[in-house]
């Protein structure tokens, strides 16, 4: 991937396979619920897509490159641009009484066994056919996308890396700044105790520099209290200011 | 505890027990390796105290108000200004088949019974009995101690209170500023990952706050990668900067 000309767009798509009409992912809510897809409303909302980046199917990146904001597009990514081709060496069978500990076993069920996440397939007698293909893999998967929006601003561009690490924030609660090759991140109070902050924190500079290689350096301020200050807001002033919060 | 007149003191001390001359705490390696205490390195240094915070006996801190620097003095703790009075109804006996998942049971061994700590004091005739009483509740403390040094720059000061939180911090090695009623903080980045630093930072700002009454707002800054610079030393130069180094 070339650092230059990178893309950041923010798309919403749904994701079906080929050959089932099954739905696996989706930004969108409806669609969602339609299919009955458990997805935190977080993560129904326009998706941070670098093309380039390997972050979605080669197949889905390489179709977005050539669009415009506001398009909307069926695109069909082959297994060879998707998940890869189905690998039948990947296919294990096992005794039945390897998974005495698992109590709702069926096909479908994913299990960890020797440290690899697989899928059941087949349970037959006290036999289990584990396969260790990704769920996605040899199939032609059809997105549906829609392109949301085009980011060329440099702040923004750092907003929608940061909150594809926290989906749970709004872009208009990070307070960025740059000067030269630094980047100031505030990011609001009630993420200091995210769950993972300072894992995720390191993962944000690490994108940041990679996505944006005019900035070399990311630095993080957190803001525990608040200086006196005299508000001084008049009834019909804090009418206006709907947007104005004070940080705390 | 009124804010005025709030004295930090570093303070080396050794405490043991007037009855038996047990040492039980010091921040001396002498006294801990002759007294086979297990205590890590990082609280091997003079500690902070506060006389009129309570992190330390009353009695200990009343008596370290008169002190001076470089001042050594033996002060004797009587309960009621230590540990408290030992209350015999904290005393419990149990069973000893409740205490089957213990493998080392014996006196002296600390129990976790129904949330609460208590120590093993007597085990007979298939009976355990558990004292509630904090250790060195009932005893007499000697402490012998030593004023190193008074603290009187605030910045020092809010540098003690942070290293009192993150012991293994060096001194020299937080970067502190103070404008106006805010302090900035910048820890070295080792300490990012620290267990549990977001907690941490949040007790650093109560103590900061508490203790300093003129600081207001507590600001943690935190730096991924650093800016491109073009560092000129000549060899020259590098031996005379022992301490220089090129921050993280």
């Amino acid at each position: 991937m070339s650092s230059r000309n990178l893309l950041f767009m923010l798309v919403d798509y749904t994701g079906r396979i080929a050959e089932t009409n099954e739905v696996f992912d989706t930004t969108i809510k409806e669609d969602a619920e339609k299919n009955n897809l458990l997805i935190r409303d977080e993560e129904l909302q326009p998706k941070l897509i670098i093309p380039g980046s390997g972050w979605f199917p080669k197949g889905l990146e390489e179709a977005l490159i050539s669009m415009k904001k506001g398009e909307e597009k069926e695109i069909e990514v082959p297994p060879e641009k998707g998940y890869g081709p189905r690998d039948v060496s990947k296919i294990r069978t096992y005794p039945l009484r390897k998974f005495r500990n698992i109590s709702d076993l069926k096909p479908g069920v994913q299990v960890e066994i020797d440290g690899r996440i697989g899928t059941v397939r087949l349970i037959r007698s006290g036999r289990v056919q584990v396969d260790f293909n990704p769920p996605l893999a040899g199939r032609t998967l059809i997105y549906h996308v829609k392109v949301k929006d085009i980011i060329r601003n440099r702040l923004l561009r750092v907003k929608h890396l940061i909150k594809r690490r926290i989906p749970s924030l709004k872009i208009e609660d990070i307070k960025v700044n740059i000067k030269e090759s630094t980047v100031t991140i505030e990011l609001p109070s009630e993420s200091y105790t995210t769950q993972g902050i300072q894992i995720i924190k390191n993962a944000i500079y690490n994108d940041i520099t990679k996505y944006i290689p005019s900035i070399t350096e990311v630095v993080f301020v957190e803001r525990y209290g608040a200086p006196k200050k005299k508000v001084k807001t008049t009834p019909s002033k804090r009418k206006k200011s709907k947007k104005a919060s004070i940080s705390t």
